[in-house]
């Protein structure tokens, strides 16, 4: 399998992404809401590029089955109904709903692959279930949301731990830097609380009283929903859980 | 020190680089040719952005002792007297004279950093000399030049290494993301020819033939020549060497 990690989005501007499969990685925190809304009931989660775009997005859908969520910065976007936080995503809240999500990385990387074969979305969550249905694919690639266009350590610990799993289950790899890059740093980090806490995007939680965000974001495997971009919305690959 | 490791140059975008010292790497080749050329006996080495602006600054400073130097694509770009293989840079080509040079990555990377505190040319052959040169710094940021704004893991291991050389000498590091992810990348990797060969940048040279630049490219602490930025002209910090 051909295989590409991209740390930062403007990485993006000379790829092809015809005939690849891509998965979006923004632990902290876009994906692994996507992931936990997902699984907690939603319908779809619809990445929107703006707030703009997202009032707009909610007006046509109508406003009544429909959530706006998002951040800037970390914090709740004023007037939307939920900010980034995985926890807020309960499934009392978002069951059956549709939801809009505005976030500074993540769903914008989403966005900017909409050409590719298909783009799912990755979190430390559900790399086992990403592991498992990307594993056929004939070109891979990660691309990490990051923070700001800059990189951000957890993203690519989450790529290169992907790689690791395909290579376990016996996918031979052909990397290119980026991707050697991952798995280098996925074999020189652990994947749990403490060391989301030790990153930038970590550390700005925490400043921002989030951190019980990092011990959900931390866990593993603990989703097995596979969000997928079908018609500009992120849908379930398999079924939501309990 | 708070050291910073910035692995494309779009990253730069958000960076203030006021009071920043900032190492400039792009092992393949364009800082490896710079540190080559002035350790023999080169005067001074113009990074330039693009051919237009080296002709320009060549029919400025008088083509008598001036030599264009630079590439497209690895290859000698029409009309130069030079191309970007060190090895071209032979103290009876390049002492004395002044050197115009004009690359895909490396010359833009050195010029976008025009407002640090200090920019210095940073690679395999110079890293001790470096190491030395920063250590007293209270900011670092290294800056790899990548491939066409991607990813060169050349380049993050260079830069891995020099933090690895300041930790060992008993500088305390205060690494971003970036500089957690160089830093164990250069653990991850031995900086040989045969990790230049096996990178995205190596094997385009070994495809056009240009393997012997690995080989030299390669030599850790060959040379304890600085370039450092002056006038936005690159000139020797130390004396050239024999």
């Amino acid at each position: 399998m051909k295989v590409q990690v991209l740390f930062t989005i403007p990485e993006t501007a000379g790829v092809d992404v015809a005939g690849a499969t891509v998965a979006v990685v923004d632990v902290l925190r876009a994906t692994s809401t996507m992931v936990t809304a997902l699984a907690r009931g939603a319908r779809a989660v619809f990445p929107s590029a703006s707030t703009e775009d997202a009032l707009r997005l909610a007006q046509s859908l109508g406003r009544e089955d429909t959530l706006l969520c998002g951040e800037r910065r970390g914090l709740r976007i004023q007037g939307y109904d939920l900010g980034n936080s995985p926890l807020e995503y309960t499934r009392e809240v978002v069951e059956g709903r549709r939801l809009i999500m505005n976030t500074t990385n993540g769903t914008r990387a989403i966005l900017v692959m909409e050409d590719a074969d298909a783009v799912l979305a990755l979190a430390f969550l559900n790399l086992g279930a990403v592991a498992s249905e990307v594993r056929e694919r004939e070109r891979l690639i990660c691309l990490c949301a990051g923070r700001e266009d800059a990189f951000a350590l957890e993203d690519a610990v989450c790529a290169g731990l992907l790689l690791q799993r395909l290579r376990a289950e016996g996918v031979e790899l052909d990397p290119d830097d980026g991707a050697r890059a991952a798995l280098a740093l996925a074999q020189a980090h652990e994947p749990n609380e403490a060391f989301l806490a030790s990153t930038l995007a970590g550390r700005a939680l925490l400043a921002s009283e989030l951190g019980a965000d990092l011990a959900w974001c931390a866990r593993v495997d603990a989703l097995a929903v596979v969000p997928v971009l079908r018609d500009r919305m992120l849908v379930p690959l398999s079924e939501p859980e309990a």
